[in-house]
């Protein structure tokens, strides 16, 4: 394993991701042949190297990583899911844990402490040192979903006062224990945020420029507590590389780089896919979590549909003669229900959507229901047209209009709350995601029953008692 | 306007993005107050800039904008959305038009090529120099959704003969003009790609170290015709600012950005969102989007889930005498069937969105099977129960027990419907986001129909005919 060639081979594999080479791993574990699992860890990309070993067992994935040098070792361990990272310090011992979190970044480390078991903080946190003790309560006290939730704390700052060959010399002592040397931060008196200088300006600049010279004032920042999807998109419309962090004073606390942007808007995207299907957020991936959770996490809103959709029974209910008198009526009944159910949901998935990515505002509200209105009945025309044919043939004339008006009707009123839903959530101050799919269908479902019927009841002429 | 302090107030409305602000625009407009108009390109962020004039129409962005100086002016300019960077093109003379393209970044200048009409390419090519115009035509060339489609030929590369010292002097040199300068990409002869250094790995080095030795080897890479979203997730997964994109001969010819991933991201989640319910994608937002484009992108499901639903029709027709004989059952028939579709619904949106993520895989299916067989088996018996002690009330224990175990059934198969159609999509090689709420909705219609009646007929002894 250790000549060149079978490092090639192995690297070549190791790219290939072939499954072989975990049995590979294994029987280097079993040989206890520290030096070829050492080989393994300092092999490729730490990322690369963690994907692979994140299908071994919690404590096979310790057997691997305790052969590499600690930084690297971090470096993979930051690299496993959350989930996973938990799992393998409850079998660490005090010391091995305080290590692996001391060499951790920040952010990585603060977001594991947050899921770290209450009996397992108490036993690591005070093996680790004063500063790193205090800077895991700091970052681990703020919010979840806010921007100080998902900052971290190593930065490079710069003070105005240096010339630009200082501050590139700066920034060259501090690269290994920052996150990212390509924007300094400049500050003065209690580190207040002043401005930036991008690595960039700083080569390119005459040596002895002064920092305070070249430096950008008009800085696009985030407050501290303020959420972090708001945060993440002014990253993402600045095509920034990080943002800053500052609390209420204006002293900069820490910085969001690019990558944390991705997941952050990742997790929102996958919440809000979940929430459209009325399915809380689940925090996990699909083959991690639990049967309970997912269980949990589905349920509640099932339930709560079912006695919506009583309302829809009711409907019926109150109908059951004129049903017993034209049962054919029946027929078009989940058609048309579900009709005005789907142009609903798709109505209200477009306006949460364009909501999320702060495409509309509330303000918006009219631009977009007199659009919807339009649409909407073209949309049930057409509709109506595919059914009225159908409806002719199997049930006459007379059906076959009550079928076509009520799949207009329904169709345009489905689209309206679809499209309303969201506006009004919003509003109330309430997540305009949870204008489901299943939600905007139960409510299309019982007015669409209401119409159909009464359509019917009036049109066909049939008196009920 | 132009005094210390009137700036000072200007850029503080500019950064509160206060709405006087655009009056206050159309009167520098009017009084043709040039200084004042290159002032407020100047004064902020171009993006910021870009957001405030991108609430004038094309041809006032036109009157602010030509006062900016040249290399600005692009900047802001392809900063605005697509569709208005078209409109505002499409009021150019030639000359104007092609000075603008010629400054604009590769990337963005491609993208706003393929979305203008076929004349007004053909009355601004010719104005373009002969390099650019190459480097326009074998960009554009690349097919929407691959990574060469949203690579930028702006990189900057270095030999690895360099030293250090060297290395930082040349990037220094093309800074001016490369998208990122913290990436340098490290090319053999023809322009092979061989390895990669980071602008901090060339800082911390030694001034006389070779950028041979400096390299990383082990790159991550995407190529040319490799699908952007598979593209951006290596990005992500790797922590990435840049990923450079190899044709098949290994040549280095583009690329791709940590901006240009999130956009690709968002984009991607916005059309799985929409196909989700059914919408066949927009490519635009919903305030820009044509009446004639949203009823387009939005009828062809709804009138094919019409004919689908017959079905659901066809079903409830052939039980029609079970149903005159107990009418009640049609009470508990709205809440039955859409109790399916949403479980179903909830489980396809998991499954899709998992896969999307690159959590699972087809070899994932009987996992992921065995999981949701135990949650939807729980999560009908639970539902059943809700509506068991309804039923009974309404109409009787006979009935109570045909709904709860209708109710059971329904649930389990609604679900796995759900969770098997997304894994049955992606094994026929079509989209597995296809596998739309809507869709499977309609399917779980259907099969709740013939199950509800036939559990209804055999246990409640109805005899018909």
């Amino acid at each position: 394993m250790h000549g060149l060639e079978a490092r090639a081979v192995f690297m070549w594999r190791f790219a290939m991701k072939n499954p072989l080479l975990v049995p590979e791993l294994r029987a280097m574990m079993e040989a206890g042949d520290a030096e070829a699992l050492r080989d393994f860890c300092e092999v490729g990309n730490s990322s690369l190297v963690a994907e692979l070993v994140g299908a071994l067992s919690p404590a096979e994935i310790w057997q691997v990583l305790r052969h590499a040098p600690l930084p690297l070792r971090a470096e993979i361990f930051s690299h496993l899911e959350l989930e996973l990272q938990v799992e393998v310090i409850e079998l660490l011992g005090r010391r091995d844990a305080a290590q692996l979190l001391a060499e951790m970044s920040p952010d990585d480390r603060a977001d594991l402490y947050n899921d770290l078991p209450e009996k397992t903080r108490e036993a690591v946190l005070p093996a680790l040192a004063q500063a790193e003790r205090e800077d895991i309560r700091r970052l681990a006290a703020y919010q979840e979903d806010t921007a100080g939730a998902v900052m971290t704390s190593d930065y490079a700052f710069v003070s105005e006062h240096l010339t630009a060959a200082q501050a590139v010399d700066r920034l060259r002592e501090v690269a290994p224990d920052t996150e990212t040397i390509y924007y300094a931060y400049v500050v003065g008196e209690n580190r207040k945020l002043l401005g930036l200088v991008s690595l960039k300006d700083l080569i390119v600049a005459r040596r002895d420029a002064k920092v305070g010279d070249l430096m950008a004032r008009d800085l696009v920042f985030a407050r501290v507590d303020e959420d972090r999807e708001e945060a993440a998109r002014k990253l993402q419309q600045h095509d920034l590389l990080a943002l800053p962090v500052v609390d209420n004073g204006g002293t900069l606390v820490g910085i969001i780089t690019h990558d944390d942007v991705l997941d952050v808007a990742e997790e929102e995207a996958t919440e809000d896919f979940h929430k459209g299907m009325a399915i809380q957020p689940l925090n996990t991936t699909l083959l991690r979590a639990r049967f309970g959770l997912l269980y949990q996490r589905r349920i509640s809103w099932l339930v709560l549909l079912v006695f919506v959709n009583i309302f829809s029974g009711a409907g019926i209910a109150y109908y059951e003669e004129l049903i017993e008198s034209v049962v054919a009526l029946v027929f078009f009944l989940p058609l048309l229900i579900d009709s005005g159910g789907n142009s609903g949901s798709q109505a209200a998935t477009i306006v949460v959507r364009s909501m999320a990515l702060g495409e509309i505002k509330l303000r918006d509200y009219f631009r977009v229901l007199f659009k919807e209105v339009a649409v909407a009945f073209a949309l049930g025309l057409t509709m109506a047209l595919a059914v009225f044919f159908l409806a002719w043939w199997r049930s006459g004339i007379d059906v076959a209009g009550v079928v076509a008006i009520s799949m207009v009707a329904i169709v345009f009123l489905g689209s309206l709350i679809g499209t309303s839903l969201p506006f009004i959530l919003n509003k109330l101050k309430m997540d305009p995601a949870a204008a489901s799919a299943p939600l905007v269908t139960s409510m299309a479902d019982i007015m669409g029953v209401l119409i159909y019927l009464t359509i019917a009841q009036s049109l066909l002429g049939i008196v009920v008692e």
